[in-house]
């Protein structure tokens, strides 16, 4: 049985917590947070408290709080040597104070308030200084998820780079075609079967081989028609790096 | 019983072929493709021929075939006054020969070869010069999918642009994050629970309102980070155009 406090109750928190507190080899504990919080019913004994020195023993301590509190969350934890985790993709494993032993356990995922997602097939990307822990980590990750990998910090920071081109970037982009639609009263909802299918098509497909468009077919014709509505356009720059980045990549191949 | 011959058989005629094939209100008369093609099983009755000189009566002729071939294709039908309609998003109906009656039937999905899609969800997107002429395609569009729209030239050159931002350059930046995980040896399947679950949050979620990441929270820390981790890469414009539109894009919402 592995005994979990979880520090910090944002989005992720949140989805770790629903996944682990039914499960019979973990016990959550506690839950502290800066700020009161209502618990869903179903997590509702869950013992809650706003007071760091009221933080109970616990083996693991998952920090789920804004990445530039990391480091000063785990500073005032009033304890030592125990294992304390943070959740972030892009900030290093030392940034946790070393007062405890540290650790990572970093859902490769995009979490949404309130939306309790499945984590079965999650990467958990988890690190640890020492054996004994890493080993605690890789038991509650399969907990979790059928997919735990071992990623260092080095190996992380690539990994979240790569994930805000196809998540906070994608998203944008998106965000760019419901403002283009709405400019000319068309309505977003007829996007999103193609949004849905643009991202399974890249199931069993790889991303340079479901490339399609008139940039990578050098349809000049079309794409300065695109160009030309796009004149005014805030979103001319963003058209028109894009579009040469896929002609560049797709001349270079052929 | 509406009677249907395809001209040209790519992606998005295979998959309209199979939606239309076994309706009782369709009959699929002919495919005419400039080269011999050998179709499946399933739809293996169908008369082909690689000759116009071939080309049987039908109700509505569909030309799939690329956007740039649309006009040449179309002037050379060996007939008049029958209705012609192309499939295509970005090109104009009038780009159609006007020797005959012409139209538009455009499913706005991206296609693979050989993945047949439900077309179900998939909106239609129809226009037609002829009252008699779109009630005929609207009832085509009304068997192969839930959603048909009324969309003109002009409304669907920028549902088109809209569609560039949401598939193709999304797909482009997907292979932008393979890039970068096979570089550093990190295997792309880890972002793909991400990838699915950022197409999916937008079901219920305004792209604006789903936006998180280190460009949005001004997280200066992090981007500087990503900006010395692509020092090298080609993509680090890419980054900083993105990076920059979303803190302008934000910051102004503010």
């Amino acid at each position: 049985m592995i005994s979990v406090c979880f520090i910090g109750f944002g989005n992720v928190n949140f989805n770790l917590c629903n996944a682990l507190y039914e499960n019979s080899e973990v016990s959550v504990i506690q839950i502290y947070n800066r700020n009161n919080i209502v618990l869903h019913q179903s997590l509702d004994d869950i013992a809650l408290t706003t007071e760091l020195s009221q933080i109970l023993p616990a083996d693991v301590y998952i920090i789920g709080v804004p990445d530039n509190a990391i480091a000063t969350v785990s500073e005032s934890l009033p304890f030592q040597d125990r294992l304390v985790v943070h959740t972030s993709g892009g900030v290093d494993m030392n940034t946790l104070s070393a007062a405890n032993r540290r650790g990572v356990l970093y859902p490769l995922q995009t979490f949404s308030q309130g939306k309790v997602l499945d984590l079965k097939k999650v990467p958990v990307c988890i690190e640890a200084e020492e054996e004994t822990d890493f080993q605690v980590l890789h038991q509650l990750g399969s907990i979790l998820s059928e997919n735990v990998v071992n990623i260092n910090s080095t190996e992380r920071a690539k990994l979240h780079l790569a994930a805000v081109f196809v998540n906070n970037f994608v998203n944008y982009l998106y965000g760019v075609s419901e403002t283009i639609l709405n400019e000319h009263n068309l309505d977003f909802e007829l996007l999103k079967p193609l949004i849905y299918e643009t991202a399974a098509k890249i199931e069993n497909m790889s991303p340079s081989a479901a490339q399609t468009g008139p940039a990578k077919r050098k349809d000049t014709k079309t794409i300065e028609k695109h160009l030309h509505l796009l004149s005014e356009s805030p979103y001319k720059t963003i058209y028109e790096i894009l579009n040469n980045a896929i002609q560049d990549s797709y001349g270079k191949k052929l």
